[in-house]
């Protein structure tokens, strides 16, 4: 299915497993996230083309959309305030802004793996970096997906993906793009099973 | 009243209504933050000295915590996952995570002020730019006193802050920090009412 009935696809292309890429998007087209087998998680860091200064920032995103859970019709701002992504269609209706990308680090301190092991972090920084862009620019992303639910008193349980095989995100660019997507590589989040993450572009005409 | 028993306070200084200073703390020291009338958020930036590159995250934070409000015993974390400040004493117990610091763009955006008028970001970028820190590197912060609540939906609704005149919260460094540190210039958060912020510094001996 196409977002509307005017739209073109452009580009398709999959994220294997524990893996990432990195991808310009105009202003207009539509990008398409798609959970290729259910219960995957894809980190997606967002920088403004030309001016890598202006990246998505999940507070001013958390704030002019007065909640933590994006989907139809909401926004994805950037740190000097400016929308950078609509949702267009959303299949799942449950998505993070609250975590930063995997990690070594994080992969150390949370599941005690010491070895080199795939992490968001690694994945984004190697395809982020023909755009000039380094790891310590990658702060707080869109996990999209990713089913954090907080309790009243502001714990967090991770809990698996409500997505299944299919489900997708439309997200259309307010403005041109440097976009990095990750098929997610830790475990809990994608309820202990690493799989693939389709991405389209669509053009509206 | 002393952080303990066995410390001395080096250092006093008041942050005026809706302005901001920048200061750097010893690994050890502690440094306290008072809300002198009540109901006063204070943001508080954080980077590593001699590595601005290594910054305060709160998505690390938020993940190693796995809760939204810190409070006595919890820590900040950096975006390379190192422990940065830890929460000895809190008065208070509610501060946000979520939000980055009021701006130019965000006063305007949310309040319709465009004319100049104090706010966060700039406030912080006036006092951490001596040691070389842009706009651009202030991500989410962490708003001390700040009262912004969630509900089961994820809707966020803020309230005044709990805290109380005198009301403080003490954070002990774990490295050598460059920390910024104001009294916030929003409305709504300060109960339309922006006031001053002490903040003091204490050597453990």
């Amino acid at each position: 299915m196409k977002p509307n009935k005017s739209s073109i696809r452009m580009t398709q292309y999959r994220i294997k497993p524990q893996s990432g890429t990195a991808l310009t998007l105009q202003k207009g087209q539509i990008l398409r996230i798609i959970d290729v087998e259910g219960e995957q998680v894809s980190d997606l860091a967002c920088f403004v083309l030309g001016n890598i200064n202006e990246y998505f920032s999940s507070g001013r995103t958390i704030d002019y959309n007065e909640k933590i859970y994006l989907s139809t019709g909401d926004i994805l701002y950037s740190n000097q305030s400016n929308p950078m992504l609509s949702v267009l269609n959303d299949k799942v209706g449950k998505h993070d802004l609250l975590f930063a990308p995997c990690s070594r680090e994080m992969l150390a301190l949370s599941y005690g793996i010491t070895e080199a092991h795939p992490n968001c972090l690694d994945n984004l920084t190697n395809h982020l970096g023909q755009y000039g862009i380094k790891a310590s620019q990658i702060t707080n992303v869109f996990n999209i997906f990713m089913n954090a639910t907080l309790s009243a008193h502001g714990n967090i349980t991770i809990a698996p993906p409500l997505s299944k095989a299919g489900d997708y995100i439309d997200l259309r660019a307010h403005m041109d793009l440097i976009v990095g997507i990750t098929a997610c590589s830790a475990k809990k989040c994608n309820n202990y099973h690493c799989t693939s993450i389709d991405v389209e572009i669509f053009e509206a005409v």
